[in-house]
């Protein structure tokens, strides 16, 4: 920790810290400066108390307080130098393969979610995505088909060999989602759910954790950090979009946390397009700034007919736009050294 | 819904629209203006499909397409004009007698959360807050005493009368909260976790609702309403600060929403400086702003010793600092015309 | 300024950073923690080359740089510990008295002015505000009348022997303002227009200087140090309404600038709420919250017919609702220990 | 304009408001609907007056007021389908090849200037940037070199053929920056200084607008709209980064922009990762991205030794890094169907 002290303060005040200091368990170091003095705490952060209440208890003397140790420790690059990949069905998720997990926001019916499967099949995905518990804004919302949805995104993966994710909305439900899906969605509301990241952590399952909506990046990693300490290590982040003033876009997709997550951790980073404008006319070109800028897969919202789906229709892509869009991304994942 | 259309449109692709519009249950309401054309699509928004996809399926057509209802009802000051008021223990909030809940962050032991309850009840405090399962942005932290806390809770409340307001953190506790608590609090980054929302509904407890760090005012209004659809009408709305840029506090303190509560629904509004400032130095002056703008109650951090808290220390009041808080608030409340 | 290094650094490394910080000046002092090593650069941060470019230089070796000194000086707390007060035509703000400032948006017309002056002298405002140089969004809107918009101030100031308050938009215009108004206004759009800042330092004139849409507040502060460094030392800042993602108000308005101001600076601080919400129905409320906490003045736009207004009537008060705030802020002023 | 009624409005009531809208101007057509009664206001909404005070002279009546028409004209997509592309000294931007604009933040020096242009000359830029006056966020901070920054850019210029991009900040020195440079840049903190870029487009010159820091981007194009209105089509728009929560970069870079601007207007696009994020370890990933996605042109910061830079030395490149990134760039050019 280094305390900072206000200008003009006395031995006698700075020595009342520096003992405050050392009865927290931390060797005072003192550094007397041009215009203040500065006191470096020398101690584990991580297992000793904080010293940031110094600045409430001394407001006249100590001016800030700052750490200095990240907070999280196994997700960071430091503690795993190489990339993590992540098997889901035999595909890997982080490796040299550019994975797409593509399908409907809502699984509604048989129809809807095979048509949608066996099409983003044929135009190159990998894995199927579909939700079958929504958190809807609205208690009148549709708020998804339950174990219903489950059952046929397992039908989907019997027919199309497609691996599938869905979203897991509640604690009690971890079981039963760990049940059929092979990826568990954590989604953006629930980013720091630490009870519902726990539980799905214990199922064992790879878990995709989206970006909350006002998620600093810090608090993501520490979200994450969560996971791999309830010894689940089969963990990938999804930037989804953050809130922001603009109202063009629903959210703005923050694509440089593709860099960042690289450089702070070892795990994938998956992009979120669809969430992240709210706009299927612009989901085509930010998937190509993802591809180039080195994000391991896109999760992208495809509907058999957009202006019929029962949630969020306005930012699936029809089956024609996904295959043009594939089409359209080959000669960027190529430039990026990765694979199709 | 109106849908706008954009310039220069034929009738013949007009045309396609309204059949569109027709199809999907609304009745369309042509106007042809200067510049462009509107489609009124006349029609119940809320058990209708939403027509908002309409802009994706015509993108050469549709400029925009905007709803015309709120998407809240119970939570209205339409449905309930009168103010909503709240029974705790024989004490009333949202009635005429300003309510003041304080106590620390986290219940530590039965000292210091004794001393607390003690003091804040001498200084004019009804409730006691205290968190028992806390949630932490890094597993490493301090997570709560849980049920050993809520005892400690129940018995502050035997010893001195006051009533009880702590955190619900999981689904799977909301029986053991709800048979020790007075008042259910939902935590900010639980704000949008409904499977909680519900839960904590379905124990008839009355419910204080933080509002989420990005939130906006239409979405904590049907969080809200969540809670009253669940056939709980005990709900209290506490603001706690927004995220913004802002660095110097650790949160934006919304006061407006005080207004806008009072405004749009009939259910109390409760402010927490604590958390909306994270300064302890700051609290006073935000207490004396809500007082005056009409605020129910507030929700302030008290601790006997803040160096020492386990959890927000530099938030916390000390034991003196809120008895001169609490005396110094006297003729605020009173130029408000309500009674402490 | 603090350098934190990456763990596990040679002293070989650590060596390389060393060298470097005496380079650039510095006296380096180092602190070897349980985790990683500190070094303070012990130097003046106001005279010396900044080292937060050490981190881009040693990527690999140097985690953090942190400047320990506040960048500002002459507009600090510090610099002089007594409030600051400003002369205005007899009246003084940042004194006892709570000051009221009030007017139309835009200077409309002869008839427009006079009959709002009149009124809101009546009510109890002391000072004049009416915009003759209005910053508009789009290039067709109503960009004020300009210098016959300055002559119509000054003849409101003539009948009723109220202060002025007016806009500069333009370093060109310095003089013309400064020749009519009593207090020069810089928007929230000019916050960090530096020349235009300098341009009204130098008339000498009392300065009203907004905060910018998205200025921090140490930001703001520093667009104040302009100013006072340009020897004029009759500034006053004016909190206004963040931009934040809330879309239920036009802006955020963050009150506790009230406190944070006081704490930081000497000068004087006024609330604009008529800008900060966008909503005339909101102004009461804030006024009130305003006084209580502890601000020397507010600024509020008031229109004897707003729905005519040919700019911002959405925001405006009409004549009654003024007089009736007037009359409603008098206990809180009172409470505030403060003079009408 | 869309006029939306409050549910339970008696016809009575109705009238009142369509009596209004006729009085102000437009042509009211009622639509009553399930739950309420809309009313379109039929008139050119660019020159008649607002309805959307509306809400506040009638609030129990009225519950919101929509504008219908785009409020930007000549900057649109629609006024000028095609492409715009802008001549810069031989060089054309928004056309075929792609550009790159490269050099230091602030000139400092001859040597300084000199090397950096014929390294970026020599990686494939086309355009040397290099700023003579510089806006400072604290007035103790260097402020550019003026005139002298300008002769050595010109100098620049001679030698190495670049054309050269450069600030204004001062509507007094419009014409001496255009006497010098190729380019006007406005910066992101004069962005909505509308004096400045009425200013600036009256030179005739090609003008580079930079996107405010809280900006939406309706704002945005009618701040570019002000050019255009002022006989300047020679527009491109910088995104530049906007603020928000997030702190690991200093600012938000918004590559959505990108498809957006194209979408909207027929300007070129060009995006500053240097500034945008505030870190030159980020800098090659984002210009990748926004090279995949669209963009006309890159605005970069080099410098021979960023170390020594007397500004933003943490964000720009080293003649070393950039030679590397331009030749990392190609393929991605390439495969976005541009000409290096």
């Amino acid at each position: 920790m280094i305390i900072v002290l206000k200008p003009g303060i006395s031995r006698k005040q700075e020595n009342t810290v520096v003992r405050e200091i050392r009865r927290l368990g931390y060797r005072p170091h003192i550094m007397r400066g041009v215009a203040r003095t500065v006191i470096g705490a020398i101690g584990d952060e991580l297992t000793h108390q904080s010293l940031e209440t110094l600045a409430m208890v001394f407001p006249l003397i100590v001016e800030s307080v700052t750490p200095v140790q990240k907070r999280y420790k196994l997700i960071s690059r430091e503690a795993h130098p190489e990339n993590s990949t992540i098997q889901v069905r035999g595909e890997l998720v982080g490796g040299k393969k550019f994975q797409v997990m593509a399908g409907p926001c809502s699984v509604e019916g048989e129809s809807q979610l095979l048509q949608t499967a066996v099409a983003v099949k044929a135009a190159g995905a990998n894995i199927l995505r579909g939700g079958a518990f929504k958190p809807r804004t609205s208690p009148y919302e549709f708020q998804g088909l339950g174990e219903k949805g489950l059952k046929l995104l397992a039908k989907a993966r019997r027919e199309t060999g497609l691996a599938i994710i869905t979203e897991l909305l509640s604690e009690n439900h971890a079981d039963l989602v760990a049940e059929y899906t092979d990826i568990i969605q954590i989604g953006a509301r629930n980013a720091q759910n630490f009870q519902l990241l726990i539980a799905a952590a214990r199922t064992g399952k790879p878990i995709l954790l989206k970006r909350g909506l006002s998620m600093k990046i810090e608090e993501w990693l520490l979200a994450g950090e969560y996971v791999l300490a309830h010894e689940n290590s089969n963990l990938m982040f999804c930037e989804r979009g953050i809130r922001t003033f603009e109202t063009y876009t629903r959210n703005t997709l923050d694509l440089s946390t593709i860099p960042i997550i690289k450089q702070e951790s070892h795990c994938p980073i998956v992009i979120d397009p669809s969430q992240g404008t709210g706009r299927a006319d612009l989901v085509m070109a930010l998937c190509k700034g993802a591809v180039a800028m080195g994000a391991d897969a896109l999760l992208i919202e495809v509907h058999p007919n957009p202006a019929e789906a029962w949630s969020d229709g306005v930012q699936q892509l029809s089956l024609d736009m996904f295959a043009r869009l594939m089409s359209e991304l080959k000669p960027f994942i190529q430039a990026a050294g990765r694979e199709t």
